[in-house]
């Protein structure tokens, strides 16, 4: 009925994200436009482009007089104020040789003007006369299209817009913007053992924390979860369940029912998929961890054990889901040193839940709270993963270990 | 009307913090239940403890069969199978010697069982006989309250709630949390020379940049944005704006009217409250960044200057919020070794927004775009900010220098 672990074909860490991102290349990525403002960190989909020249007027850039540069010819020079324009205002002629006009940060310099002359270095002899005292070395003034000509590029496609993009984009007035549409993800937990919230707690019975926990982590990653549902231990079930996703789902992600157990139903519903990305991962924990790809959906099974919930979801689920919207995982690879000796030893590589400090000259991490798969108790705190080699030699402090740092932590 | 910045007291960034953080101090945070579900990101507002032994159970570690260790004397070792628990099951009555009880991962161990012995040393006799080959070097049961017992602390008072602290209280059927109420923040921005979005482009005026951006950046760190509004730069406008938001808002910011200009209207606004933070600061851009608290509200005047209010949102309102909500700043202070000379000099230290890349034994840091503080093109590539001491040498390639890297990055 199901493949047993042991004869599973494992694969690494790595080949098993490189096979998923394969899996989601091949996927046609759908669209939507969205309010500009709504618009922080969905990925855009096309490149947008200045639609006009930025700044659209000649804009001075201190607050001054606007005169002509040949009028001086030696200092203190006096000239007749002609205008004031404040900010937002134009002018209506050009000034000519002899005139100034008092400009503010920012204002528009009149035509037939050529340079701006800080305020500090002027002087009012009467209503409208102002004496300048020297000329800056530069003519304060940023020219038409200096920062963005139209046509130029404000944000490639494949952008993940955050607020200074949202900026950007108002400063052009550009509204809308088209964006891939989040993933959709439905979290199907499994589990005889499983009470509902409010339930009275009974022997061999549990809460449900993995389902909360997945939902959490794919909101926070951007997803939309469409469907969020508990089931018991039952093949049956389980189909049920998936066929109501049919097609409005670009990810399923089942929790439990990946081990070897009598009632392990994801490797059977594995075998009969289109393509089986991976049962088997060299790691610990989360080694049975599933993925397989059937009729365009991705599919998840991801071990009921808590810790190997949390740790399959960050390596591979927020993988996925950040490269179906063309970004790479948010979890930042780094080399991190052991804080401490850790004695343990595993055939496999085993990823520990463990914290980060960044110091001067190296990321420090070290184990936070007990690393037992099954005990919650660190999945708060955690804010790195960090691998310990297999081997059978201890690892000592000091190692230099492959570091995931995690986000939103 | 106004005090120009040069009669203004400068005071160091960290100065300017610290009476941030005073002034927050200050204030009684109100708090609410929210479900435990919608809690992420959310500040936990009182101790939350166990409300039971976790588990509530004896529970097995491994799947096999649950025995009477003192059952076996030598081995090979055959037992009599009197039942089968799968996950989620009881079994009724206490198992004796000689008899053993099929168990799976998670499951009850009954009563009178005080050993698990692994699937993989057995082997079925017949339909209810099984042999038991060795006996692993530990017990595989969790017992009761191993993890946590009774009253244990789950999650601490001013904890940020995360998807594993959610997944935490689900463990517990814990279904609402008491959590500080998000920070309530308006936003005026002020500037004649601001279009409203869909209005024709003429010669002196600008959309308005700066409020979509400090908006974004709000709700990205957790606030409310319970009021948006664009005015001229009028004195009795800005009043009237502000009068309108009495008593709804924790913090008020102001964008723009905080330089030396005719028309800027914050310093004169910030004579009359009940305490100035400060008006000026030693950094380029923003130095004229104004704090002040009127009336238990928090205002800060950032700069009208794109790269300027973008520093100030990150250097001080980031970090207003997050001590709103009793939380350190989430950009992260570290040292990064600059990677190109930098040639300007200045009597402040510049602020420049940067990115960086976390390598084996630094932090690499570089500018990113131009830093002239109106150009609004890298405020969506920026993913750090780096410190150019003040000074009239240049700062070499390799600089080891004060860093901030920029969360939601």
């Amino acid at each position: 009925m199901f493949t047993p672990v042991d004869e599973r074909n494992s694969i690494s860490i790595d080949d098993a994200r490189k096979v998923i991102k394969e899996s989601v290349d091949k996927l046609t990525l759908k669209t939507e436009n969205v309010k500009t403002s709504e618009a922080a960190h969905r990925v855009i989909a096309e490149d947008v482009t200045a639609t006009n020249d930025f700044p659209t007027f000649r804009r001075s850039g201190v607050d001054g007089y606007a005169v002509i540069k040949s009028d001086f010819t030696d200092f203190p020079k006096q000239l007749k104020v002609v205008g004031n324009i404040p900010a937002g205002a134009d002018f209506d002629r050009p000034i000519v040789s002899g005139e100034a006009v008092r400009i503010m940060t920012g204002g528009y310099v009149p035509d037939g003007a050529d340079w701006v002359v800080m305020l500090e270095t002027t002087k009012m002899i009467n209503d409208d006369t102002v004496e300048i005292s020297e000329l800056q070395h530069k003519d304060n003034i940023t020219p038409i299209g200096d920062y963005f000509k139209k046509g130029d590029m404000l944000l490639e496609k494949d952008t993940e817009i955050n607020p200074g993009g949202i900026s950007l984009l108002s400063a052009f007035d550009i509204q809308t913007v088209p964006v891939y549409k989040k993933p959709k993800v439905g979290i199907i937990t499994t589990g005889s053992e499983l009470l509902k919230p409010g339930e009275k707690i009974v022997n061999g019975k549990i809460f449900n924390s993995n389902g909360p926990l997945i939902k959490a982590l794919c909101i926070e990653n951007g997803a939309e979860v469409v469907s969020y549902t508990q089931i018991k231990d039952d093949s049956n079930l389980l189909k049920q369940a998936i066929e109501d996703l049919q097609g409005k789902t670009d990810i399923i992600i089942t929790d439990g029912g990946v081990s070897v157990g009598d009632y392990d139903i994801i490797a059977d519903l594995a075998k009969s998929a289109d393509r089986l990305l991976f049962n088997k991962i060299q790691m610990r924990p989360g080694s049975v961890t599933t993925a397989f790809v059937d009729k365009g959906t991705i599919y998840f099974g991801l071990s009921g054990n808590p810790g190997a919930c949390f740790t399959g979801f960050y390596l591979y689920v927020e993988y996925a889901l950040r490269h179906l919207q063309k970004q790479t995982s948010r979890c930042i690879e780094c080399l991190g040193t052991l804080n401490a000796e850790y004695t343990k030893t595993n055939d496999y590589d085993r990823i520990l839940r463990g914290k980060y400090k960044i110091t001067s000259d190296h990321i420090d991490v070290g184990r936070v709270g007990g690393d037992a798969s099954g005990n919650l108790n660190n999945l708060q705190r955690a804010t790195c993963f960090f691998e310990i080699p297999r081997g059978d030699s201890i690892t000592p402090k000091g190692s230099v270990l492959r570091t995931w740092l995690l986000p939103f932590k």
